[in-house]
């Protein structure tokens, strides 16, 4: 009865890819979800850091034009494939969407290029909106004809920017959703004898080792947090955590007339990449597990403690003085996380060491893209100081 | 960063609205709405029945230019006011929105009118489209420049419009909740032996006596269905019910890539009703109760079971069927539910009779009005004669 139905099934020929950071977590879902959708895309660049077995079997699979890896010196070229500098990947003219892919801020150079060139971005990488938010934003505000040009690839970004489909207006509220991670029902006292193999077990999603461990003392959320901002345009007074172990409901925004909605699926990261791969589409992938409520029968909801997860509070704290504070929480959180995975630091002292280095620090605010990539530097040294000086 | 929002803020100077059954449950509601939102709305018309007494302050307090009720010639005619017919008021050219908040059939040539006056309708009375569906989707058709003609205010229709707002195409399924009513885990032996009282006591919701009924017997969520399949165009097979007693979660979409959308609210009629008046804009409502999931804290969900609700099979089946078979489930119903509100019959003697009078039925296919008229009212004369046959 509503036309708006007819909108649909534009034609789209192949969807041409640059994956960035091809061998992670979220690099590997999106070649499942390539594989299972073959007449829809093409992958013609794929760049990755240091695992170069996984990289070249990729290479042989989806047979990519462009390539990039770390210490190309030491491995030879493989054939029909050209080096390119990940920033030429994702301005190459022949790429429809750049899949940002990378961890921590390596994403950051490769996005604002991207946007630079007005580019689509699917980007799952949290750092280049939490460290420079504020410069993404004015980038994307240039390029005014060619919106929008970051598509969320997180759960709960997705699940943000499939309710507001449709919505003429801004939320009045966001409500991210977190599972809560392994240690939801931990005393503080619990927390600090975990081990890293415990921390490592996320209950419901399958994702790489910092965002599993973020996701244990919901740093992840707070970054989650910062991204919604920026990405939203949202005050920080009006977004929302809202603890949800089962990780079904993957985000709600409150419409302005009180009206909630929310995206729901089974926890796999595929859904969302998948969405902004073939946005504005929405394709039938057979392997992609379908979600019975009568099954689940149950989600459950309750607020989330700031006391036993400092590191939350921390991020919103970031987030809301702004300047470098976001890249200096970045920078401190990955070496921390490091640490906690190389068993020199219990997973409590990535919280001390966070919040240490953030009371030292001396913030410059609307700063440039140096002065962030600074921070951050000087955030990762200060954590190591900080651990040599105690040890 | 989404420039969809831009859509919004339209311009709206007042909607003039003629709200048929005001004096209703849903048309009661609809006026607490237009109160909360005085500089909005204009109610130029209001039809009720035979409570007279409600509609006299009505027209006090809102003013309306045209009325109708029943029995006219007992009583005065307001002053300042014209007496017309409903389906005059329905289609005058000073409306630009018609309240279809009727019971029962009394909806059904209204909404045609309506319909063939290019009005917008804001459509809660269920008859219209179970009984008629085939011949308002005809009408509709013929109307092609003026979609979408109708905005559903049952919440669970309403949450479903909702989430396929600024989605291109059909879903893949619609999940339609319930709340399972106040007998929800009674045993069919208890069932037989509820009374009136305990019946009319909804857990969640606040609705007029017949849907109240209907909602115990899940005979409601049979009759949404078929409105589901007509106002949505969607094949039977692709409409699934889950029971959720905390009737939060008022339905739900499946899009074709598996992802599900759902809407919520505290379960208050007053917000698909505002939704469907304000349309396309969302309007904020201080004296709408907001959800608090973390105060809710448990969403349950759970599969219908068609054994201890036979009426929730036969609509289905009804619909299923087509031709007159839905009016006859309708115009049974609507008696066996006023008998057993008269304490004449048992709650389950509501499924007996509606299931005695369709297995007696010779149906017509793709009836015309008339036709459905008809045996609707044979379905109600064949309730009274089994009835006083078997007393």
């Amino acid at each position: 009865m509503y036309d708006s139905y007819e909108m649909g099934n534009q034609h789209n020929s192949l969807k041409k890819l640059a994956i960035l950071g091809s061998t992670g977590s979220i690099g590997q879902q999106t070649l499942d979800v390539i594989r299972a959708l073959p007449d829809k895309f093409k992958v013609i660049a794929l760049a990755a850091g240091s695992n170069i077995e996984l990289l070249h079997r990729q290479i042989q699979e989806f047979k990519p034009r462009m390539v990039y890896y770390q210490n190309q010196e030491l491995y030879s070229k493989p054939k029909d494939c050209e080096f390119v500098t990940i920033e030429k990947m994702a301005c190459h003219p022949d790429v429809d969407l750049v899949v940002v892919a990378t961890s921590g801020k390596a994403g950051l150079l490769p996005t604002i290029e991207a946007i630079r060139c007005g580019k689509m971005i699917a980007l799952s990488n949290k750092e280049p909106l939490v460290m420079a938010g504020e410069i993404i934003l004015g980038e994307i505000k240039k390029q005014q004809n060619r919106q929008p040009v970051i598509l969320p690839v997180d759960s709960e970004h997705s699940a943000i920017w499939q309710c507001l489909n449709g919505e003429a207006e801004k939320p009045a509220r966001i409500i991210l959703t977190a599972s809560g991670g392994p240690f939801l029902n931990y005393s503080l006292y619990q927390m600090e004898n975990v081990t890293v193999e415990q921390a490592l077990q996320h209950p419901s999603w399958k994702m790489g080792k910092k965002v599993t461990i973020d996701s244990a003392t919901l740093m992840n959320k707070g970054l989650e947090v910062i991204e919604a901002h920026w990405l939203f345009e949202m005050p920080y007074n009006r977004i929302d955590i809202l603890i949800h172990p089962q990780s079904i409901i993957h985000s709600m925004v409150e419409l302005a007339d009180g009206c909630i909605k929310a995206q729901l699926s089974v926890p796999d990261m595929r859904f969302p990449i998948q969405y902004a791969l073939t946005y504005p589409e929405r394709i039938p992938n057979p392997t992609l597990p379908m979600l019975k409520l009568d099954q689940i029968r149950n989600l459950q909801f309750e607020k989330p403690d700031y006391h036993r997860f400092p590191c939350l509070r921390l991020a919103i704290e970031a987030g809301k003085t702004g300047g470098t504070y976001p890249a200096v929480l970045c920078g401190a959180d990955e070496v921390a996380v490091d640490l906690f995975l190389q068993k020199r630091i219990r997973l409590t002292d990535i919280a001390r060491l966070v919040e240490k280095v953030m009371s030292m620090h001396s913030p410059v605010y609307h700063p440039d893209l140096d002065t962030i990539m600074e921070a951050e530097n000087w955030a990762r040294e200060t954590v190591k100081k900080l651990l040599n000086g105690a040890n």
